[in-house]
């Protein structure tokens, strides 16, 4: 049995295997060392491969296709600092609970630790950030062997879904000759294998006795509220909905949580609190008796410092599986459950919101939402540009939002809508790193994607472009360029002269167009809101890169939220209450 | 005492002690939670800040910096993914024993693993590939805590630079507010604590019993070769050209050895065996009875067969510390000393090699020599691009080359020349990533750098230009753009017609005209050898960027290369030996 056949059949089987539990799309990135599984892959029919060359953006871009299709991806690169390239987007995986097989090839054993070109110590080289990892061994074709190789790519698939998601690694050491034979009978070994491995999973729910002590702790309250932050549970939204009708209860909806948008009935939908709660006076107004979070803590800050002055305030937070998403360090019951289930579980007790304590939050909500729409059409803001953007936005596409200033203008601008949108982000570390790449990998689901990003961000992950135009993916790009870092404006940094252009401002004084051009992608600077809408509109029907580039100026942007959120509170504190 | 003064001292001596202990350059990236740190650095006056975007980026910029200097470099980033982005210099850095001083700011302990926003866990996150880890303390400023901040300054420094050099991290937890006071009095600390740490290195050296244990197997032997890898020890280049005239034993000269260009006599220098140990026939014709190997493996695979089939030769590796540095699997004696001073040893001792075998290589050298210099004006192949970057390279300047194709094209085209220059590379992993930026923190040493690479690797890297153009730094770029990878059209995976474009061409398809553009650089593309000399020389005069493209085809530069190797090898075979 020559080298070349227990290659290919102790690759093929394994790639076989990933078909046969779920792995659709493969994100390969260019190397000798991977070329067994990346043929091999390529080869098989059920696989759809995407080749993207800088290893950081593939595995942004297998992140933000797993994110969107809401299935693992497979990654692959060879041996070298190629895998550390990966590590960003592991971290971010892991954090956001993102399902990725990350597969490395790697030099066999006899050419580790002996100074051999690329090769590296590649075992457990992503630490606590891969849920599982595994070194496979060297292929073989015995039975024993390829029912080994089966099920190692049936326990990753299994590893990397079940509980939290999250990535897991396989290490494959290759020796040469790497090229496998095609030609050989029988090559996927299926007769000899019908599906071999599956899996059944249960979803927590909590115990009647466990559900008491938690209604028990409600009993009487009046004053509750339940909040929402990212999540993309799609089966939870409906949910929650009935909860918050049969309860009479307002609902804070982060901007990522996927409750602002949609036909259905947001009556009790919350989204401006981020204008309102950053008013002491207002937030005095509002002692909650208890809240319930879904998902992780919603991007607003000012709701972070209404959290923290709650004194008398039960606090829950559910998750599916286990978790301690609570960075305030309030006394927290968590709730380890699978969230829709537990809202029908609440939602089937009897319990009734005080009126006028639902009735606060819907006018404050009212008030708010009229000052965050008027806006100048002849002039264009960092925040009108984003109520623009959810104007034109396509129906039934994914809104890719940046992190810093672009996640909270989304939530200072994104107001409830009956357009149906899926509104996407990297929450698990919040970097400005591998955005665009993220927002292509989405785009490859098939879905329309308007990325709205800050210059910093977009400059980071440049590199993530080339995807976009090499597989002409519709991808839109709202660039919001105030030359620099924008978010620093809004921090204690703002007022250290000396430093703040050369450390926080840090601008790039460079021409976008050129990198559009670059990447064969459409451009246009627009300077008012009209113009801004007909771009947009433009762009969505278009597949491969268009890009929308507004400039800004971050002290007057600052300036200009400071304004709004000014008028908002004045007139709430002016109501008559 | 408050928070913001304990803050300023505890940074403050910290900052002043790596200063004092030999740190000029600190690369910083912009962000919020190592505000402390970068303000400081920016205060202290004997520091020199380079503010770089990208992460990723910055890591290998500080990696060649600290190259070309031969002096640790600090490196600063904020919390979350962007210390990820660190990884592939940190391991690039670790293997081609680079000292690098990693600072990474961090939350606080009570917002770790709650959710917390830009929180990840930091500790020990670089696994093997950090010489030493450290989880600072919160900033105090006792007595106590201050000599403590002090000491690990220092300490991160010598574990940096003593051994094999290579990376450390320091990682800093930092509560708000964050920024410093740069108004309280005595804030250095100097009074307190003049220059309290300082640390005297030995040098390893064999004790005369050692010596004679490697002399003994040496004596007698008439075929004997010296083989120089990668290093950058200056004093190591004039200490084997004494050897080798003592000896008159052939020294085969990496392009990375610093060994072929430069005023001293290059007798014994042998450039081009990559080109004629390509023959069987005439690795044959070359039977040595020891070789003494110093630095890294070479460049050459061809030199690698030829290792492998010696088989009654002694294997010497001298290693100045440790190392295993021989991936052949041949059975070697390593030595573990400094180099230069083991050279001193052997040539106070007698030793003649074979006339006859030292003619041999010598006239193989001059024949490889002879071809590798013929080409044709008027046409521009890869091969005759480098050798003309040879001839037009400023003097005393440094030549930083990509890795993959461009390498080994030095290798073969890098002839022996009184030219001083600098031949640099990240030869530690090989990778095709970070280049640019590596090559960008060599000029950032205000010596002008010229960089050869391939189009994949500019592009992996192009971010790097960033810092090229905001420091108007004087690099020129020769990009060798074969629209992909090159390196495949010389391996097996070349007669894989169905997926070889695909997986391993990788055709690019854009126009760094625009990239440059975007960097505010100078580009030409030429199409001839002396538009190609005009331009480098012309290039090499300014600061700022500039590239100059050629285009070449991947099928026929392979096939170009072998028609050379071809006329070497027959015109030596043909000899009368």
């Amino acid at each position: 049995m020559s080298h070349t056949e227990r290659l290919t059949r102790y690759v093929a089987e394994f790639v076989d295997e990933m078909a046969a539990n779920g792995i659709e799309n493969v994100v390969i990135s260019p190397g000798s060392r991977s070329t067994p599984l990346a043929m091999t892959f390529v080869e098989h029919e059920q696989l759809k491969e995407w080749i993207v060359i800088d290893e950081r953006s593939a595995a942004f871009f297998a992140l933000g296709l797993a994110k969107k299709t809401k299935k693992p991806v497979a990654l692959l690169c060879s041996s070298g600092t190629a895998t550390a390239n990966y590590f960003p987007a592991i971290v971010e995986a892991k954090q956001s609970r993102v399902p990725l097989i990350v597969l490395t090839a790697d030099r066999p054993h006899e050419l580790r630790d002996v100074g051999a070109p690329q090769a590296i110590d590649q075992i457990k080289m992503y630490g606590n950030y891969v849920k599982w990892f595994h070194e496979m061994a060297l292929p073989e074709d015995s039975e024993m062997m390829l029912d080994y190789v089966r099920s190692k790519a049936a326990q990753a698939i299994d590893m990397a879904t079940e509980g939290n998601p999250g990535p897991v690694q396989l290490n494959f050491p290759f020796r040469e000759p790497l090229v496998p034979d095609f030609t050989i009978d029988d090559m996927w070994g299926k007769k000899r294998n019908p599906d071999k491995y599956g899996f059944s999973k249960g979803e927590k729910v909590l115990a009647p006795y466990e559900l008491q002590r938690v209604l028990e702790k409600l009993a009487g309250k009046k004053n509750g509220l339940i909040v929402c932050g990212p999540q993309t549970d799609i089966k939870l939204a409906s949910a929650i909905f009935a909860l918050a009708k049969a309860w009479g209860i307002p609902v804070l909806a982060d901007p990522l949580s996927q409750l602002r948008s949609g036909k259905h009935d947001k009556t009790y939908i919350i989204e401006t609190y981020d204008a309102f709660l950053r008013d002491q006076a207002i937030r005095d107004m509002l002692d909650a008796d208890f809240i319930i979070r879904f998902g992780a803590m919603p991007v607003s800050k000012p709701y972070l410092f209404y959290l923290k002055e709650q004194k008398n305030t039960l606090h829950f937070v559910v998750e599916a599986e286990e978790g301690y998403r609570e960075p305030t360090g309030k006394r927290t019951h968590f709730i380890s459950a699978d969230p829709a289930t537990f809202c029908e579980q609440l939602a089937r007790t009897e319990m009734q919101m005080d009126v006028s304590w639902l009735r606060k939050w819907v006018t404050m909500n009212e008030i708010a939402e009229k000052h965050l729409q008027q806006h100048n059409k002849d002039e264009i803001t960092e925040g009108s540009a984003v109520y623009s953007l959810v104007e034109s936005l396509l129906h039934d596409s994914t809104l890719f939002t940046g992190n810093s200033m672009a996640v909270r203008d989304v939530d200072s601008f994104l107001l409830q809508t009956d357009k149906q949108m899926e509104v996407l982000a990297n929450r698990g570390a919040n970097g400005i790193d591998g955005v665009v790449s993220t927002a292509a990998g989405a785009a490859a689901s098939g879905n329309p994607v308007t990325l709205l990003i800050g210059d910093l961000s977009f400059f980071h992950d440049m590199n993530g472009l080339l995807a976009v135009k090499h597989y002409q993916l519709n991808v839109t790009v709202l660039l919001i360029n105030n030359n620099g870092g924008g978010i620093f404006s809004f921090l204690p940094q703002a007022s250290e002269g000396k430093y703040f252009e050369a450390l926080f401002g840090t601008p790039l004084n460079i021409d976008f167009k050129h990198a559009v051009k670059l990447y064969g992608g459409d451009y246009c600077l627009v300077e008012n809101e009209t113009a801004l809408q007909e771009a947009l509109a433009k762009a969505q029907q278009q597949t491969g890169l268009s890009v929308v580039e507004v400039r800004t100026d971050r002290t007057q942007n600052a300036a200009w939220h400071q304004k709004i959120w000014d008028a908002i509170n004045q007139e709430i504190k002016a109501h008559r209450w």
